[in-house]
């Protein structure tokens, strides 16, 4: 479909919708989707709308020029996305690759429309996958006192490749603040715990020792809070007694593998508004 | 809350969303929810609105009147209801009562905002509940050939008790096509299947026979075509190999409760629009 | 049925299986269900084994005495109980009523084989509910400085009313730790999140403001630790952003019905071994 | 772990567990998991015995061998399988290729002990993928007239190549009963939707029409009777109005993935017993 996504967020107020929708109806486009929200507790309107602009009667672009005098009178933030798009995405692996593996299955059937610029590693476990899909792989020692250095390896490789979202797929390194900062809203990641129990090392040996009966995986962005930004999506599965260490870890590739895929497929169709400490999502 | 649900639905066309948006702006109300589908298969928009009148600036009748210009030049079907608003209810029922247990509890509880008017049995068996909740209970002889007479009395006693939406909380006694048809669309059962299986008599019998991993309920809107009208809500509960007929029937009980009490929440909530042969259901 | 419950618990070690079973074929009893569990991590053997006596070749009390011969050469703790059997519980309130009804309604139902002593509050909220029951209800004020004496007058009620089940159904009271020692083992709680996340007080609250995307409840033995006994039973639910902490309570709610339900009922028929701080469960 | 699984399944009698127990006991194996299930309707018993044979006091072919004369006296059927074990694997596909790359992962990730032998397709869609993997790759055309030698020579191929379990992942064709029946119990399908809901061609359009909230997909087991074999695994996912035919299929692509993952993890793992209609499945 020839369309168009915006994101908007502002102070609630009167007549929001009504300007909006009458903005898309003036010039001839058509309100495909309409997911609003308004958050009661901070006096917040959030939206996303989804416009077929097949009978646009202006340009695209003009069309979203022109947005910005009732973009600016309602004190919002907001971005337009032409549809359709492919979000140029990295991904950064370890040794682990059954994240990675979901990402590209699920991106060749066009399940998740990005375009994988390169798939960076610490450790170059995963270039044969990389290979065999034809995507380029930067392996990036990072060990010991090269860290510092590795992550503006990573840096530099995002910038000049244009990168717009970075996915965390089991990426066994710490972030440092300025890199957080300096891609904020724009990196996922995958825990293997659900959040906000088994915060650090180990989560599957901790859900066993406590026995619970569900164990779980968390997307979630990344801020400079380790393991703290905004929940994007979980999952979780029934576990018993029985199951080893070892099979929570199986079934914990189960949820992180569901939890990655829904959470990147959200971000890269603009479904998800950051608010706050809290993710809005708009499911599919 | 002081406010009013819409729900709306026409023909697809354009500016729709914005013609309801202004018309809701102009007189001063505050759009609370926005929920909308276009079905594509047949070119039909569909829309549940939920709008705060605390500051209207007409009378809420004036409102709801002057909607009609609007509503006829879009050829849609509406309704308002204005909030809060107790839906007169009718419980029809047999010997089982975890059904209406259910209902009886969640509706003290305020989950479910339904004024009980009676509950309704061919058998008396729930007699004593009923009496215990303080609630009129009517005990109609359906056996043999009473039936059709039984049909008779249950429709007198719903008209003359204004009753807008009649609950089959396991009511084991088929409709008569014209019950069905006066009642069109405020008739809601629960069916002992994950429907469309397991249509007909003793469903969990035949779930064990078959030796499925889940089984279900099925809340659905009563139509003159049994067990086939359009289905609300579902809900399916794991089983294995060693559950019994009888442990079905436990595990049953429970997704019927579940299903039900979303059901009935749905619809006096104003979150469903009959369409064709399917609900459009805007959960919460 | 006429029949036998064994838990039994002992080190690991050869023919523990054949041993049990051939003990219980020996006197002509029937192994109804055999479940095992042998924990590697410190080579314990837990089972349980459920005898169907009626074709027994000796009294069931000469049967369980002889037991003992085994029982100490296995070095094992065990324990067997006569089918069928209702466990004597003891209810603990404060105001909340949803738990209890739950309960209230599945005793009735044969779901869960408890003879209901008493229902004992530290608010009279709940007294119509245990008087429509017919079932006694003790008022014990523990406010300020009463509350010390008020464990101590539970203690002997549910010592005098010969109470082996304890279930805080949303007992807002701190248990003293004399009291958690003195019923160990033989007091269920329900916690209102899916532990160990959100431990403490409010945890809808924190749930909302964490932005998780599933809520739960968990049924758990208490222990003189605070929400850390041994997890017999949790349940989750999806929530979205636009759950309010009043939806996140009203979810709540229905996880906590299910998951104390099932983990008394779990508890009652014997499916539960305390094993350290993990509860081994076998369920049906 | 060096071991044997032993299936089972004999008519119900006094003594059954002891017997096994005591042989394997006598032989100083060692019970790892006993699971067990007595079915009361036809008066059989049935069971999987994990045993560990480090300390066997014969060699395994001879305690296998001498379990015959207890085999025969109870009047079972049984099987042994010495562990590990890799099952000779064959898929059979057409185009669509979801359940071959989730079957070729968990397998590559050791989480499904099989051996590949080949994968064979009545399209060469798949090709590439299978040569990626290093596994050997059929074309076979099955067009028109060509459709009953094409089975003949799948039969010749998975004869050939000692093929245990053929597993039909997503492949298009209806298999003449002469194959169902010489494979009877070693060909495993996914059927894409809830079984026994949706029987037949289209089953997404079936569910989109018909309203279902859930949609599923069904492993079982082959049989001469289409869609008719014993369920080994089903998954089901929620569903909303608002997904379309496509958003069905997707979220059927992730039931399936699931469903005959576990699916084939049980049969291969000896986890299942076919019981009339019935598979008896005990889960890990």
């Amino acid at each position: 479909m020839k369309g168009l996504i915006l994101k908007i967020d502002c102070p609630d107020q009167h007549g929001i919708v009504a300007k909006i929708a009458s903005y898309v109806a003036d010039y001839a486009g058509n309100l495909v989707e309409f997911s609003q929200f308004t958050d009661s507790s901070d006096e917040k309107f959030l939206a996303r709308v989804e416009i077929d602009t097949t009978k646009l009667s202006v340009d695209i672009s003009e069309f979203i020029a022109g947005f910005s005098t009732l973009g600016k009178s309602l004190n919002a933030s907001w971005k337009f996305r032409e549809q359709p798009y492919k979000m140029r995405t990295a991904i950064l692996v370890t040794k682990t690759d059954h994240c990675l593996n979901e990402i590209l299955w699920r991106t060749k059937l066009g399940e998740i429309p990005i375009e994988i610029t390169s798939i960076i590693g610490n450790r170059d476990v995963c270039q044969p996958i990389a290979e065999k899909a034809g995507i380029p792989f930067h392996h990036i020692d990072m060990d010991g006192d090269k860290k510092a250095a590795g992550f503006e390896q990573i840096r530099d490789l995002l910038v000049e490749q244009k990168v717009e979202l970075t996915v965390l797929a089991r990426f066994m390194q710490i972030l440092p603040d300025w890199f957080c900062k300096q891609f904020s809203g724009n990196i996922i990641n995958i825990h293997h715990s659900f959040l906000p129990a088994f915060i650090g090392a180990n989560p599957y040996r901790q859900a066993y020792e406590r026995g619970v009966k569900f164990i779980g995986a968390t997307c979630h962005y990344v801020t400079a809070d380790l393991d703290a930004g905004p929940i994007i999506e979980q999952e979780v599965k029934r576990v018993q007694h029985f199951h080893s260490a070892a099979d929570l870890m199986r079934l914990g590739r189960d949820s992180e593998r569901d939890a990655i895929a829904r959470g990147i497929r959200y971000h890269v169709n603009d479904r998800t508004i950051i608010h706050g400490n809290r993710a809005i999502v708009f499911p599919d």
